[in-house]
């Protein structure tokens, strides 16, 4: 959160970081996110729980809500990053079209593949929800009884099942380094 | 629209039009963006045909819905203004208890009146929608089946019936100076 004072010469982007639930997306949002505030520069984290407070209420994890849960996201994320701002964000988005569709309406769109194997999410299961899914409780869960579609070709791969999250953030910041897209030091 | 690039010390604001349908905000806002943009500044324009696209195509004109959507706009002005972001945004936005909310989750909100009166907008109906409203044929219509509560104490006040937009628009450019939102010169 800032003032509402931009003193920064910025570059606007987007990551994407997408995977299966449980692969370790928002925690290594949460590391990035501290990381460039750091650095001085404007960021806004996005991900399901956030949004769905304030814009997607109304929606579940039918293929059609994701689709307008991704659309709704995509019109903040292409005003965010055209605006120099740099927007994070972590949603399943199990499919290859949606992703698309939001690297085509977005500025800077880098799209990361949060890679662990289902084996490897299911074998973690930190929140309980893999066991209810296996079970037949949960309908759309994608892995079990959805599809992921994993990246054809994505910017940055991180490997969640054989790195830490704090290895994989350092991965993708040393990719954004290189691009261009963020400084290398602290401005001020 | 920019390349992403942020160049400028500039302060976000939320730049909040409310008034009856046909009063003017959205030709108001336009002069606005266009003239805030020759200034060098980041501007976003959102109303109601923009954000119904992307962000609110499932919802009606009920208060219920109404509130939703005021609901996700806030969001995005919330975002915006808080990144050095122009956000300005023109909505019937009926209730004062609904504007009051986006005050308070946004920065540097600024409530705009555009005053007309109820028998001037009939008088032009310029989208010919109050002549259907006052046959019944178009429920939920503010100003004759649904209340308009005019704001109670605006930050900016202008009478779009007394007035032309150029002036109107002239009028709000001054107080944005004067309140030190927006720079008097071109920047560079």
């Amino acid at each position: 959160m800032s003032n509402g004072t931009q003193n920064h010469d910025q570059k606007g982007f987007v990551l994407w970081m997408t995977g299966l639930s449980g692969s370790g997306k928002t925690t290594i949002a949460m590391l990035l996110e501290t990381e460039l505030r750091n650095r001085g520069l404007k960021v806004e984290r996005l991900d399901g729980d956030i949004v769905r407070q304030h814009l997607t209420r109304d929606l579940g994890f039918s293929k059609e809500d994701r689709e307008k849960n991704i659309e709704r996201v995509t019109f903040v994320a292409k005003l965010l990053s055209r605006n120099g701002v740099a927007c994070i964000c972590s949603f399943i988005s199990p499919y290859q079209s949606i992703r698309d569709r939001v690297r085509a309406e977005t500025t800077n769109f880098i799209e990361v593949f949060v890679d662990a194997s289902l084996d490897a999410v299911i074998e973690r299961d930190i929140k309980g929800l893999y066991k209810e899914a296996l079970k037949g409780n949960i309908p759309n869960f994608t892995g079990i009884s959805d599809p992921f579609e994993a990246p054809e070709d994505p910017d940055i791969h991180v490997r969640t099942d054989l790195q830490t999250p704090l290895e994989s953030a350092g991965h993708i910041l040393g990719e954004l380094e290189d691009a261009g897209l963020i400084p290398l030091t602290v401005l001020d």
